[in-house]
């Protein structure tokens, strides 16, 4: 019989996690969930797979284009006539009915209008799982990644957004990294637009802002006008980009310029965060106001939020905002809701740069028993059942081969220490356990061992 | 502007997971993983897109057919000429490249073969991930689940075999399921079947004998006769089918009729598994040798596991085997392996039907602040606060709603404490706590608040 030998690949965009990556990868999954469940938050998780018609129209045409669409199973192509073609939306949602989850916003929307009545409102939930998006590969953006979101839906009180900024603190805190928040409100950003006479341009400017970090000023006033911006309108928004100052102060200088009623509510529900987060102290953090902050979603209503590391030059790694009407998509009217997306793989890149990962997460086998065969080797075996039993990541080389080819063995995966329990300990009921790093050898009763060991 | 509502479903075969079947299956995976990483395996993670090529092929006929196949995206349908077959396989192929994962097993080895430059041999790793399958749904058979895989590959040492068995041990008696762990050889079947003088149907009779439990020694018999085996060899298997007492006592008899070297050898790897299994001694697993036990799949070459709970009706909660060539197929020869599988679904069924979950598994939050808003809101945020740094799942009510609305939240989601602050409590730096179970209310200072809601 001829074997066909293929020689292993993966597809472009994905990636394999090595055990390393992967301690790494669930020490920070880990201690995000430990924060979030004692806010409360439960998880919940929704299929790989929706209907096309919960993801299609949800993420605009481009997005549209970068859903991985799954062949219908079977003959298919017999229920569908002359001409075929699948670049069509009606083709191709007759050879393909299923779609992979783009985001796990939309499939929470679905989630909870369809388990509505399941659910105990305000709703508070979490999820981690995995996305895919069908966009071109390049550094730091792949086809398959992780998002990492916590909502609460179901109430529009601001102590959620204090939350979730407690949230942000505690996550950061206990991770080690130093980062910024930035919050706006989208209520100021339309109260820009109508101070400056520019109402009708609110996504345009919104738009345009956005990129002050990326493109610089000039840039922006430059795209601002190509968007139809009189120069006048422009000129009015100069002292607002260029504003610096405290939080206070800048909420005094807007106060004066946003006169409408929702620009003063935007900056009323801002100072309101402040006040609390002040009143209640954060660990870490740092929180700013900035009216430049938009985040291109459209569907954020009220609060922005934008988490920067401070020693890293590397984008958003968390952000979110509230949305007041999300799952009036699926038919449920007047749901308002708020959450924020931890970037598992920026934050992961973020703390490999800054060597922030304790050795403790890690995660790899403490000691290793050498294995001299025979009765030695059962012997061995007894005492290694009792260090498992003790909680101690314990293993035993499973042949007698030769010890130079078991000391690389520990070498090559970093365990630490050695136990050699060969005739002698056996008949003294001892065990030589070797620290791989001095090279130190002790004779322990294997009661000593647990302490010996431990970190 | 016209908006679609669509009304929210799932494809049929997948699942939502909610907070409640979340945290009892996290439950079930944390403890196999501790398991798992006490002896040593550390985590990977694959996409769960594969390349067509690393799948096609290695499930059998059958198999392909059950792949989740993803359409290419962009304008794929422009290079295919017509005519348009896709149900060829050279068709399929072109407009689409990439299937998600059907087993955890051949991405494992298209893993191992790939990065065996960085891997350390003997390799031990754990993965626990989703798969599809293009199954007809039906009760308790989904589109997506997870599998629970463990293996070491790199080695042929029967020690592998004894620690699986150690972990299956660890595992159910962490999960308090009664089990009983049947072993079997494919050598002893292969030498079952020359000594029966019916070598050449090696594989009719495990797959025959492998439903002995379903359909009865008479219509094995039958299916036997059906492939072709002589009247003289079926008579030859029925002592073996009908074959009582203790692995000693099967084993002396088995040693008087498989005379050949394979089945000998069959027999003494599955004395070798029981001697050392008894001299280390399980704590709640019990061990037999069923010489029925095949496995359908035809990949093992070794020893042969299977796990039953005792106590409840269901089909193999956990089942495995050694092969000896697994990696064979994408170019690296002479790798042999060892692993196991658990069935986290099924396992979930067993725990729910025998009431086995504990309640710290539930997770759900400990106590709820009721919010009076105002100063007392503020009181109760900085207690929350406090309550959380100690790693007490607290929750504020986001509004100073109507109490009986509050209690009714704390009710729903079963939060066993609700803590009271208005002014009294406030002004004498007291909190309030009520049991919600007996109604009792407690008067605490903040610090006693912890010991008395602790479980």
């Amino acid at each position: 019989m001829a074997v066909t030998i293929t020689k292993p690949s993966i597809p472009k965009g994905t990636r394999d996690f090595s055990a390393i990556e992967m301690a790494r990868r669930n020490y920070i999954f880990d201690t995000i969930k430990g924060v979030f469940k004692r806010y409360g938050f439960s998880q919940i998780e929704t299929p790989a797979m929706e209907n096309l018609s919960t993801l299609l129209g949800k993420y605009g045409d481009e997005g549209d284009k970068l859903l991985f669409k799954i062949l219908n199973s079977g003959d298919f192509l017999m229920s569908v006539g002359a001409p075929l073609n699948a670049n069509s939306d009606k083709a191709s949602l007759q050879i393909c009915e299923k779609g992979l989850r783009y985001d796990l916003t939309v499939p929470f929307a679905r989630y909870v209008v369809q388990h509505q009545a399941e659910l105990t409102f305000p709703y508070k939930r979490f999820q981690i799982q995995p996305v895919w998006r069908a966009d071109r590969p390049q550094k730091g953006r792949y086809r398959e990644f992780y998002q990492c979101d916590v909502d609460i839906i179901g109430s529009d009180s601001l102590l959620n957004e204090v939350e979730l900024i407690q949230i942000v603190d505690d996550v950061y805190d206990a991770l080690g990294i130093n980062v910024v928040l930035k919050i706006n409100n989208r209520k100021i950003l339309a109260g820009i637009a109508e101070a400056i006479g520019a109402a009708e341009h609110m996504v345009d400017i919104t738009v345009a802002i956005d990129k002050l970090d990326k493109i610089g000023l000039d840039n922006v006033n430059a795209e601002l006008q190509e968007k139809g911006l009189s120069t006048e309108s422009v000129e009015k928004l100069q002292p607002i980009l260029k504003m610096t100052g405290s939080m206070e102060e800048k909420i005094q200088i807007m106060r004066s310029i946003l006169t409408s009623e929702v620009g003063q509510k935007g900056l009323d529900e801002v100072e309101t965060i402040f006040k609390y987060v002040y009143a209640i102290g954060l660990k870490t953090v740092k929180v700013e106001l900035d009216l430049t902050l938009a985040r291109g979603l459209n569907y954020y209503t009220g609060a922005i939020f934008e988490v920067k590391a401070l020693d890293v030059e590397i984008g958003s790694i968390t952000g979110g905002g509230r949305y007041d009407d999300l799952t009036g998509i699926f038919g449920l009217k007047g749901m308002s809701g708020v959450g924020i997306s931890f970037g598992a793989d920026r934050i992961y890149d973020v703390m490999t740069q800054l060597n922030l990962f304790p050795e403790s997460a890690m995660e790899q086998t403490r000691i290793l028993f050498a294995n001299f065969g025979g009765e030695d080797e059962m012997y061995s075996l007894k005492i290694a059942r009792d260090l498992r039993a003790k909680g101690i990541k314990t293993e035993i080389y499973p042949d007698a081969a030769k010890m130079k080819k078991q000391m690389q063995y520990a070498d090559k995966k970093q365990i630490p220490f050695v136990a050699l329990c060969g005739e002698t300990e056996r008949v003294t009921g001892k065990v030589t356990v070797k620290n791989m790093q001095t090279g130190e050898q002790l004779s322990l009763t294997p009661d000593e061992v647990v302490p010996t060991i431990s970190c």
